[in-house]
């Protein structure tokens, strides 16, 4: 089948690549119709690595998919072939204790697309675990569909802050796994949602699309004071959208005693 | 002052009356603006009595209030004369192991406007506790802070469901209470919230107001049939506020496996 | 192998039996050492159905069962053959979204042992997926370890209670599940644990072994008396374990105000 | 009355001292029994101050303490006079949104013993709030009974953790609140903890008391390869009581995914 293949640092090729993959009873085949292009998808074209994971061979990229169900296993039974369908990328040893306990997303040995030395999903079609495979409602287009991915971190963040209705949220930088963060929140039950970068061509995305969210570019705009301005005593929930390491250390003047940090 | 005053079961008038109230450090005087109309008012109207609580003398009805602060004790920091506002109407004994566990609404010794023998608000003015009492922002009307009381019963019980963003909730009962839970879970992150009554005019302010609601009349459609449809396994949350006790005996039948109930 | 066969309603008996089963990667291969006969088991005894699980060819009882691994999936890394273990009895479909959710007690195809079709471990030996075996360690005998699996249960819903440290609660029902719910309350944080039974030989095994917790025959002595004089206004949390519906009408007047109940 | 009364830094006096406190019908009149020595008593006397709290002229020190009821407010009904009791020594405004929310001991108002400019117990009798003060039970001593404010921070954090039974938690820090912390969380159904200090004097009060509490010496043991070797992934909950600010960066590798902190 053809690919989007990350042949080495800087090289990427669309050719033929043979990957043998076998549809169990539990699997379906897709044919993918869309496929975003994350931040690690361009790490790896640029670095060939991130952190340990490192790679080492042609790679097949991509791993936000929407697509079409061209197949299905015997046992599945919420799909079938022409079901229009969004994936999660992530595939757990669903005989792990982290499965077993609701996290899936933890287990050690996940094995996610595009992470070497797992395949993505910029190919012909693949084929994925029915469970991780989502009907799209008609409504949903190919392209929002290939965002549930990322959307769908924003809405773990979410749920993960045990957010009560009316409580205040900052997200700390604007990038996608930020913006998710805060339509997530606010969707919610957030009654304000505040978020802050220091590139206003990110915020300017926020600005745009979600004219409630707050937008904050602390670079020029004193961020302590629009918080004090806009809370009691500081904002209910801090979430972390950065990577950067040392904004934690603005944790403590930002969230009032009592609230809560999603790291 | 002037005050809309049950005499006694059948009979309201609007008349003078003497109430005595003093200001004290932590009160706002108030005069109320908008007052909504309750059961409960209505009730002890037809009925002079709600369970234990009986009208044994004249008492001034209403309790959904807002209004405007004429006068502020010196403790008072958040509010102002001129102040447009709306209240919480119980006010429990502060210094109750209820209060101090953050459930003041549990207080037994909570003293509630309008109910015997503790006048209500349908009066020239009255006096409050601040803690008790709320700016409205310039974009609520009167009318609108009047209505918040009934609607902070509905938000209380989005939090107390713990809702996870997602959830699917099934509300029995469309009078005041089961429309503001409706709303409330609905804003509170619930993907989706179905509301049943077996009276169509209740059910029909909802459909108006609230088209995102999926309205039941169980009078006349299968409303097991409907869930079973919405849902993989039933409702995450199932909300009662029909105030009738057998309604308990279709709750599992509707809650999936896991499922909370809010009573 | 040879196995305790339920032949028909009222006749069991223990004889060669044939059972097909291969041992998967995820799988390992026990003798029983000691299995616990549950309620379960002589019910389908006595009249060959549970609700609409019925016995219509002959079944091998027993589901709670502790024994020694013989032998090991390829996959399997925190057993070896020697191994004492016990044995969660339900195996769901770990490709279920109940599963992916971490309740796989609830998977409407969990395939529970000695629930017909599917057979008991009363027998020379069974094959179990890994992850639902747990060694013991060394100082918990087989006789306990069989008894895990009902422990667990009160474990759970000690868990589901999200007890907080210093709760009272009350377990109505003294049979195995409303013993381990108490002793699993009292050990997850309950200050003080009420068991209430009617028959004095069940509420004698809680007396005789757990000193701590408060028995009371409820055809004796006055619960509701027991109940206001042990707590302020209700206990926290009510752990129902008689099975009996109509019990629930006593909920309200056991519990106070905010509490919570465990069904 | 005569008190101990910190004159200045380095200067400890027991002398006359005249209090203006007048008992509300709220209140309780309480004569001392046991008052503990808080590290914050110890550190004023050595550098006059707690970071903006300074002492500027004398102070009765001593917060930590339990005593006999001498005269009660007519509001209270839960005590009596004779009653040993113990005191929660921060005294909220209680009419404060914290107070009002369960968190009194978060409002900024809050008026704490020996803080400047509040004197402490360590005097013939002092007045305070009954809703603050707890009868102790016979089998309690005065010298438990002061011991039960730090316990109660301990509780709270326990509380905080949301521990769901069978967690195994790591406490940073071996003092008296590490301590306290420790065995609150064995206590509220965390089936092992780990405590960690530098000092052996200070593990040794644990190894003595607390046999069943894990200690390790992180100067010279390997605390990292300990969590290895006890948990499956890391612990479940990390509780921060060192107060040192470093010491999160070892958070992410002592705590397995999905784990909490309570810093």
């Amino acid at each position: 089948m053809k690919a989007v293949v990350l042949e080495e640092i800087g090289k990427i090729s669309m050719r033929e690549i043979e990957i043998k993959e076998e549809l169990s009873p539990n699997d379906v085949r897709i044919e993918p119709k869309c496929v975003g292009i994350c931040g690690s998808d361009v790490h790896y074209y640029k670095y060939g690595k991130i952190g340990d994971f490192i790679v080492n061979e042609p790679m097949v990229l991509g791993h936000e998919a929407s697509g079409v169900v061209t197949e299905v296993g015997e046992n599945i039974k919420h799909l079938k072939v022409g079901d229009r369908v969004c994936m999660e990328p992530g595939i757990p040893n669903f005989q792990s204790s982290e499965t077993m306990n609701g996290m899936y997303n933890l287990d050690p040995e996940v094995k996610f697309w595009a992470t070497p030395p797992i395949h993505g999903c910029l190919r012909d079609y693949f084929i994925h675990p029915g469970i991780l495979t989502f009907k799209l409602p008609d409504n949903v287009s190919f392209e929002e569909g290939a965002a549930v991915e990322p959307v769908a971190i924003g809405m773990y963040s979410a749920k993960k802050a045990q957010i009560e209705p009316g409580d205040i949220a900052l997200v700390m930088g604007a990038g996608t796994i930020g913006i998710v963060t805060a339509i997530s929140a606010l969707s919610s039950g957030c009654s304000k949602v505040i978020i802050t970068d220091i590139k206003d061509d990110k915020l300017d995305i926020v600005r745009k699309n979600y004219p409630s969210i707050t937008c904050v570019n602390a670079a020029k705009e004193n961020l302590q004071e629009i918080i004090d301005n806009n809370t009691t005593n500081g904002v209910d929930i801090f979430f972390e959208a950065t990577g950067a390491r040392n904004i934690l250390a603005t944790f403590t003047s930002m969230v009032k005693p009592g609230g809560k940090a999603v790291l």
